[in-house]
């Protein structure tokens, strides 16, 4: 293990509300409003809480405005959210959330076509308008994503220079409006990477981009989740997308594509015990990923929210 | 990632008939029959199939007989079972499995004596007769334990210079005895290690014993179990134990300290996919996975069971 390239810090960003509840039969909005504030006091430096999309095609998200409206704000969290096209993001410049304009690109253009309607080359061309609405809006631009970039269930693997190319292509489009992310998020969309393929890809990115920062989206769908964080922050990063609970799979469906992101608390308790400061408060992670469990009504795959820490747990062990 | 040391050949060695099974309410032969020989038909090299400790005490494993009699055996299998003291490795003996003599040592003391009945100092003590009486048998000695080398929930995390003072400590007994083990297993016994702790440890274990073969023995008590493992192989490490389906905790027992190893299938898809072979058969093994789920009554944490790979899961992702 490279321990050299281990950041000192890590920023741990909650993805539960918005993409673990659009994985589940719709929440109340008085239970979004209560496991979000439950979330924002745990240090969570960032909560994405709602998607600005068609509540005819994601009835989940129908009530997005009103959970913006409505959440307490606590000092310190950004609370966010997500849009797909011009008409998302007006609603959300409207809904007085934070607003981290991003654009995104998928490696697998099987995947663009299925879950965006269009090829990969025009999924990039359509950010072009969003880049000039951003500007606009006086607005800088937080991230690009580029989806399925370790691989979707359409297209199989997909290889690192392949996910480089689509990045390459995004990144080009944004250079040509004189703009640039301020984190590229490689998203394992499907849960899909293995470790020597995260060390791959990000060893090519940093060497074609080496002033770039560089975060990680994974999904747990195999269970490679934490060891592919693990080989991400070998790689040096220090920026991870996680659900508390592991929410947004539900086990009982036998629907591997719905598997959630990796758990927050989990991921937080391996960065702790490796002396990397997530600024989190695991207890009260583990309270939230209890609670997450209480709303779904159904048992989320965390691990530490059951297991506890060594001090808190005395009880007998088997051999 | 120091890929150099990566192996290019892991031998998984399956814990769920003996450890899991252990951990449920008694299963009934014929399943532990079944279950056997479906394991033995994956590629699996060593399956631990029984216990011959005191039934009154672990009634989990009062027909290790009679599973050991009627087993169906199949070439290039060792079917084996585990012991605690001389009386139970007589019962081993008379068994006809495939004996594994191994000696162990705990690195918690404080766990020795709840679950061995006797100071750390003790246990080694007495694994001077037992190393006798394998040479008696004319055997030598295939394994040397090292338990709670990592952590336990009595003493919390055990300091990498205390489990290394442990295992010289047994070493040091066997070399008295003229002998040493094949193989030195650094257990994990109830998932509290880290990634970095497995680092430090197998360094300093590799420095001070450089011919000496080292396997790991992990629990995904706290969800890092697949990371330790990675962490293990970045260190050479090229022998693991693990159970398929993560057999072994009940996930609505509440109860940590039960908590499985980690899952056979996830340990051989991440190696597969990382270009270590491991000679056994995936899709057998998710088989196997939810064999045990139907035996046990109960889901099963491991994940490619119900995701699949890439290549079988042509689900529509979600983003």
């Amino acid at each position: 293990m490279n321990t050299g390239d281990l950041p000192s810090r890590v920023a741990i960003q909650e993805e539960g509300p918005r993409e673990g509840f659009q994985s589940e039969p719709p929440v109340a909005l008085a239970d979004k409003l209560r496991f979000i504030d439950a979330l924002a006091q745990t240090g969570l430096p960032q909560i994405n809480c709602v998607s600005f999309v068609d509540p005819a095609r994601v009835p989940q998200m129908a009530d997005a405005e009103e959970v913006a409206q409505r959440l307490v704000r606590r000092p310190g969290v950004r609370y966010t959210g997500i849009w797909l096209n011009g008409k998302g993001f007006e609603r959300a410049l409207a809904s007085g959330l934070d607003l981290l304009p991003n654009v995104v690109a998928s490696a697998s253009s099987t995947f663009s076509m299925k879950n965006n309607g269009c090829s990969g080359a025009a999924l990039i061309e359509r950010q072009g308008p969003m880049l000039e609405r951003y500007r606009q809006a006086g607005l800088s631009l937080d991230a690009a994503h580029v989806f399925t970039a370790f691989g979707c269930h359409y297209e199989g693997d997909i290889a690192p220079e392949k996910a480089i190319a689509t990045l390459a292509a995004l990144l080009g489009l944004c250079a040509g409006h004189g703009i640039a992310p301020r984190t590229v998020y490689l998203c394992d969309t499907v849960g899909a990477a293995h470790p020597l393929q995260v060390q791959r890809l990000l060893g090519m990115a940093r060497s074609r981009w080496p002033q770039q920062e560089f975060a990680l989206h994974l999904h747990d769908t195999r269970g490679m989740g934490l060891a592919n964080a693990l080989a991400g922050l070998q790689m040096g990063v220090a920026r991870f997308d996680a659900s508390v609970g592991g929410l947004g799979g539900c086990p009982f469906a036998g629907n591997a594509a719905a598997a959630g992101n990796i758990c927050t608390e989990d991921l937080a308790l391996m960065c702790e015990e490796m002396g990397i400061d997530t600024g989190l408060d695991l207890d009260a992670l583990a309270d939230c990923g209890r609670l997450a469990e209480s709303i779904v009504g159904h048992s989320l795959p965390g691990k530490f929210k059951n297991a506890g820490g060594l001090r808190r747990d005395r009880r007998i062990p088997t051999a």
